[in-house]
């Protein structure tokens, strides 16, 4: 563990690269549990789970990757900024540092309140009994504010917590930004709600056989760019997509005979997922670069394809009529037109993984500010039932039937991790102000996008996003990619335009 | 590293847990690259596969280990020789000593020398060109030298490589055996040529729609006892089964439209190995005794389902009605007999791997003798072509056309392995020693078969084999199982008995 700056790098990527190498194989393994592993492999793979990433975090946590980085710090101080080795050792010293500060036996109690809780909630959930779970629910606040501690904050503990997932955000920046959505959405949803009859989807309701689903949604991502030389895709209860380097990065969608929507759109999106996986740089393989830039960025690139790109009037106008022959009988008499707005349909719904373009953003402001006051003890977990149906029937206009499709609807407040939620909103609003950008800079991409032409679009992803993986935090790649951090605009007026047209709601425009 | 006997234990079991936890999590993403990676994914997965090995290797051969037999190996030495903690350390012991033995930069050597000559054995097979491998192979001899030096051996080098996988054998016991078996089946093999018309298996090649005999197979290893809940089934170039624990058994299988026997005998052989570790103890599992106890001992159960059962006419006076009801079109006009006949039909062939129950020792014969006298000197590399195709000639009777049907139709010469074909016949012979046994014990198997019963079958496996996974050697497990170590008396009774009916050849008998 010595020698010149170049000796150092080459150990530093080694151990790097091994980490890599153990994390990818666990994603294998996820993998697999979610598409093939008969029901008795569940204890074994939990078993092989849990060996190889605590092998992993012991490697990547040792005292020689603390000694490499010191050295090359000093060493490395005239490297340009984004310079592959002055990123991979400022990308792993953060990793690094996050990664030492949490004390081993408050990681260890995190691991055992989820698997604690887990089970609990599914109970709770099925009875609609928030009561069953509410102590393991403050279990988890106080674990939070533990984790928050540790980590570190200037201003409020929440912090902490945003900063781990999407480096740089800071609680006040979101805290601006959720206002700003605030006021241009709620009064959004009601205008579509007052003219709920605009839209009719029920051609989606009518039929689709489920293989030909499958296949048609796989040609589709593979014209839009994602390579299945590399990739593959396969049915999961819950689509996701996963890379494990950058030759095999794969999708899984799920599909339903009597709902459209789920197997296409869920296609579309996971693969953009995997697209910004496949164009990641290959000189930052097996290094802490090689992800993205954070969960709200990745979130970013499968919304702009299933949404701003699979949403949209040019995208239909190429694809409907390969849809119409593959399914002739549901879509008699039904037009382009007609078929794309029944797919964009926006309605209020409990359900927030469920939720339309436009009413997708409250669900997630709603359990920003709950889990924000959860964590300053400005709200007791007795009351957070009654919080959240108070302001969903403020939000959206829905009364909550049930804590099953209210409090208690997400998994992740079982498992102890508070500041996930922001990121599907980021996701949203990175997705519009790149495509404000990308018009710009190709300016008859409705046109490409009409001629079923995506390489330039996907070319510009690749050059200004996709191949930076980690290298940048999402404000440093915004401000690379469009010359401003992160800005709600570009998505309200995106939003504004296209339903405001839909539901014929001109004068909603403040 | 200290305490008490249970102490110890608890420790030596926690870091072959983890050790086994990665061998494991290495078998899925070998399985994984051979059913479903897409092409890209090469590179990545051997770099993730080799960290994995390379994890698995540094913490089982690590001092700890050391230690802590030294230390168990005194105070178990009154434990009961079949009890799991006296076997564990026993196993571990032999395992680690062997590990140990091979220095580090033989064992680079080894890896190199494999990967450079794996490209070069593929070409030369393509060209039938055999100098271009020769040079490739003499390395290998020589490393192979190197491997028996280095692990020692009582008499000649090759019981250092056999014993390292079959072990407690000698290349003695095996000349001795190899010797019967010669004498009886060259002239069994001369027999069947001369009335090689007695057997019509031109059913098997009328075409069998694939999907349909891939779940009917299915469905076969399913009624012979293979735990779908914790097991599946997939498809890949060469078939075969793997192991992640008690609750994940998988099997694959390869299906051709234009030959009945590659999907249904492929499954049924695979499911043998499988229900294998599916019923090995639970005691065991995560431990070197969770295995089979050799590789020849795995084949046994893999042959004995195959042929011993499924080459029966028992099996097929219950199953073929079912069959005929799949495959109306081909079967019409063809009996339960005569399929039986078909699937039996004997043949000299060029391929190992494509040789019939009669002539498949034949070909393992062959390689035995070569590649002892490699090892010894009295065989030169430039000569084994020559030396291949005399004895081939001598054994099976046919003249081998080229070396891609001759010397250069195996890739095991290419990765260094020597010792591992004697496995296939010796789990030949414990097939049909195991069976002898076990139609003694269950005096009527015929009728349970015939009545698609295989629990007795399946129960006296799991009792006197499975149960035990690597506790015994493959002679220890006979002599427990059947009162003798390995003899070829059983098989050679049963080829003779079967093949002579077959053909009309009672004359044979000696």
């Amino acid at each position: 563990m010595a020698g010149n700056t170049s000796d150092k790098l080459q150990q530093l990527r080694q151990i790097l690269a091994e980490v890599t190498d153990l994390n990818r194989a666990a994603l294998v393994l996820e993998w697999d549990q979610e598409t093939y592993m008969p029901p008795g492999g569940v204890q074994g793979r939990a078993e092989q789970l849990a060996t190889l990433l605590r092998l992993s975090h012991v490697m990547f946590t040792g005292a020689d990757v603390g000694r490499l980085l010191d050295g090359l710090e000093d060493e490395l101080s005239s490297a340009p900024f984004d310079s592959d080795e002055a990123s991979i050792v400022r990308v792993t010293r953060r990793d690094y540092d996050q990664a030492r500060k949490l004390p081993p036996d408050l990681v260890a109690e995190i691991a055992r309140a989820g698997s604690v809780a887990r089970p609990v909630w599914e109970k709770a959930r099925r009875d609609e009994d928030f009561n069953l779970f509410a102590p393991y629910l403050a279990k988890n606040v106080e674990l939070n504010r533990r984790i928050a501690d540790a980590l570190g904050y200037r201003d409020r503990p929440y912090d902490a917590l945003i900063d781990r997932s999407e480096p740089g955000m800071t609680t006040k920046q979101l805290t601006a930004i959720f206002a700003e959505l605030k006021e241009a959405i709620v009064p959004l949803v009601a205008g579509i709600a007052r003219n709920a009859d605009a839209v009719d989807d029920s051609v989606l309701y009518r039929g689709f056989d489920p293989d030909l689903q499958v296949s048609y949604a796989l040609d589709v991502v593979k014209r839009l760019g994602y390579d299945l030389e590399r990739g593959r895709q396969d049915i999961s209860t819950h689509p996701f997509s996963t890379g494990f380097g950058p030759g095999d990065v794969r999708i899984t969608t799920r599909v339903s005979r009597d709902f459209f929507n789920e197997c296409l759109f869920g296609s579309i999106h996971e693969s953009g997922h995997a697209m910004y996986n496949q164009g990641m740089s290959a000189e930052i393989d097996r290094t802490p670069l090689w992800d993205g830039a954070s969960p709200g960025v990745h979130e970013s690139q499968s919304r702009l394809w299933e949404n701003l790109v699979g949403r949209s009037l040019p995208f239909w106008r190429h694809f409907y009529p390969s849809l119409r022959k593959a399914f002739p009988e549901p879509l008699t008499g039904v037009d382009e037109e007609a078929f794309y707005r029944a797919v964009n349909r926006s309605h209020p719904s409990f359900i927030r993984v469920e939720a339309d373009e436009v009413t997708y953003n409250l669900h997630v402001l709603l359990r920003f500010e709950l889990e924000n006051e959860l964590l300053e003890g400005k709200l007791e977990v007795k009351d957070v039932p009654e919080a959240w149906n108070a302001r969903f029937k403020s939000y959206v206009g829905l009364d909550v039937p049930n804590d099953r499709e209210g409090a208690l609807q997400d998994i992740h407040w079982s498992f102890v991790s508070f500041g996930i939620f922001p990121g599907y909103t980021i996701g949203n609003l990175v997705s519009a102000q790149l495509m404000e950008k990308i018009r710009a800079d190709i300016p008859d991409l409705d046109a490409q996008v009409e001629k079923g032409q995506f390489a330039a679009l996907l070319g510009w992803l690749r050059k200004n996003v996709h191949r930076h993986g980690r290298k940048f935090t999402p404000d440093e790649l915004l401000e690379r990619a469009t010359g401003k951090p992160l800005t709600a605009a570009p998505w309200i007026a995106y939003v504004r335009k296209k339903f405001g047209a839909l539901y014929g709601l001109q004068a909603v425009r403040s």
